[in-house]
């Protein structure tokens, strides 16, 4: 059966077309942002968040093929603010990496707050049929808690508006991510 | 995104190979005693069970063309007896719809125990590598004891013989159904 973050890829891949424009909200290592820039072509765009350096460094060092990505080292609180910036009115494709940066500082970690703003600024002006994807990894310190605060907030979007699904293993011990899957109807 | 069923039926056909034997613990309206005996050919075989005369009267009039099906008027719970009958030493796959058989009587259902016995006489001899989809519909009256006892038995199956995933949506009202998936290591 998939793992999580394959999971996440397949509600992507089902999708994204072509020349869609995609976000990267936390980009890390760049293997998100890698399967992003090429799941929508030369013809579409990406935007990819994070704000460490060192994750910009190493995703631009796995993506420097693409020529198809912006990044940009700040908060996915500001999503709002890049999209203005580059004229871009729609989204067609999300996706989150929530806990810290692998091999990195563990201090350094996604927050609810700025976490629940991006959801927001993202879901705003996603394209109908159109899904953001969310991997949760929560066993570090503070995980729990942005857990919590992610499954209020999409527990409570509109059955109307949007579809929002979950995805996990729950035999496993060690806290493993799990998947939340949006789509707006 | 694919409905509970859909999603049920997608992860028995990634499992199941022409030729297989797999089992409906609750043949209900047959449309999934129909898709098992597709799924696994001619050379195949399926156990379908129902408590419901009702039941396996519908199933038969929808699988009429069929003649891989046993139909087996008993409670699922005596799984392990019919597999002796036949001589079957493994299961390859097998489907529950928990809850009640639609536009009949709603105070028949399936009850905690029985599932319980029937869930496990199946992974007992589950062929490693195939999958127990279990669909459990809980909006209705006994219907939550079951979705709990079902839920804390299988997050109790060990993590080195079984991934156990959940696949559900979580934003709807009228507690819709979700898939349980078990897949032997």
């Amino acid at each position: 059966m998939k793992r999580p973050i394959e999971f996440a890829h397949m509600l992507l891949k089902e999708s994204v077309n072509e020349g869609d424009f995609l976000i990267d909200a936390t980009c890390g290592n760049g293997n998100d942002t890698l399967f992003l820039a090429q799941l929508t072509g030369k013809n579409g765009f990406v935007h990819a968040y994070d704000v460490q350096e060192e994750a910009i460094m190493r995703s631009k060092e796995l993506t420097k093929s693409q020529t198809n990505i912006r990044y940009i080292l700040d908060s996915h609180a500001q999503i709002s603010h890049y999209l203005t910036e580059d004229k871009i009115k729609h989204v067609d494709g999300a996706i989150f990496n929530l806990g810290y940066l692998p091999k990195s500082d563990k201090s350094i970690i996604t927050k609810p707050d700025s976490t629940i703003q991006a959801i927001t600024s993202i879901l705003d002006v996603l394209t109908k049929g159109k899904r953001v994807v969310i991997v949760i990894y929560h066993g570090h310190e503070g995980g729990k808690d942005e857990k919590n605060a992610v499954l209020d907030y999409v527990k409570a979007l509109s059955q109307k508006e949007f579809a929002v699904l979950q995805y996990g293993f729950i035999n496993q011990k060690n806290n493993p991510p799990f998947v939340i899957g949006i789509e707006k109807n």
